[in-house]
């Protein structure tokens, strides 16, 4: 027997397909929602169906934009010949939320993995390469993750890169800010020691 | 400086006022759904829209359907006589999910509440009494809270019956199906011991 009228149903089944959100939760939050109808439900609704109509890739970076270029591709003060590449556009929302990188990025949109048939061209390398050039730029920065794919192929761009005369440098590894020595794991701590710097 | 794009930022600003979600998971919510545009974040932004249309309060018991009178009211087959108050819609649901109670309900949409201003006009106590009458209910269980304000709210409205000469029950207190003595609190093990009955 189903519990509640077909339309919420079917917006709770969607709801629950979220990450974070189960059928519970999703329950919880489509009754939270119907409570705010006019106030939450119809303009989340309304934001839903307006980013799905004009969100799409950047021709360029691979950033989730509103316009075929998107914003930071198009200023011309991001055009500083320096490209930092990352995983995904959460990882690049967060370079932009720490606000300290001023150039332009390349979203490769995972990492290479034999198993899952993700190679060069997937990752938009080649594209890369290009960019390298045709943009002038000066410094590949390698912001992917510390994780064995993430190095993989952070390892795979500089051998991709060689011959174009770009440098290519990777984020630096050590103590993160208001970590504990204690707390923090023998590979970071070897990683550390091993960039000590004169202080 | 904003991270994404107007209509992203919006988008997640609202989703992060859904109970369950922070900034953060709202952030990971709306990539998730931008990674899947096609078949979840249009479908989703379609289906909220729908609701918010036609979802509307049943004007006879307060349950929310797509229409004035909901499905259960205007169902004869749960003519029982049989009239079920619950706080709000989520116990509805409960109930049915359970599907054993046969009859109408009646939704209050919270407990009396001095604090914040909630007396039985807001909780349609009223109305309740008159469909008792009218409906010829021969029991109102009450489904309520064992919480304080949820007995509060059972004892008024049993006072408001007195004299239609409908039965006013409420649910067992007891131990819950699958509970073990060590783990319940005193009150409860109190109501079980005082309720109990021959086996």
């Amino acid at each position: 027997m189903s519990t509640a009228p077909k339309d919420i149903e079917t917006l709770i089944d969607l709801m629950a397909r979220l990450p974070g959100l189960g059928p519970r939760s999703a329950r919880r939050a489509v009754l939270f929602l119907l409570g705010k109808n006019r106030r939450l439900l119809a303009p989340l609704g309304e934001a839903m169906t307006a980013v799905a109509q004009t969100a799409r890739d950047c021709l360029n970076c691979g950033n989730i934009g509103t316009s075929d270029i998107c914003d930071i591709c198009t200023s011309e003060k991001r055009a500083t010949g320096e490209i930092c590449v990352v995983e995904d556009v959460a990882d690049l929302w967060a370079m932009e939320r720490a606000g300290v990188f001023k150039g332009r990025y390349h979203v490769l949109g995972g990492t290479l993995s034999a198993l899952d048939a993700v190679g060069p061209e997937e990752l938009r390398i080649p594209k890369l390469r290009d960019r390298a050039v045709s943009e002038g730029a000066t410094e590949i920065i390698l912001a992917l993750g510390a994780t064995v794919d993430g190095q993989t192929t952070a390892h795979y761009i500089a051998e991709a890169l060689e011959g174009t005369g770009v440098a290519v440098t990777s984020l630096a590894q050590g103590v993160p800010i208001g970590g504990e020595l204690d707390y923090l794991d023998d590979g970071t701590i070897t990683a550390a020691l091993r960039a000590r710097k004169s202080f």
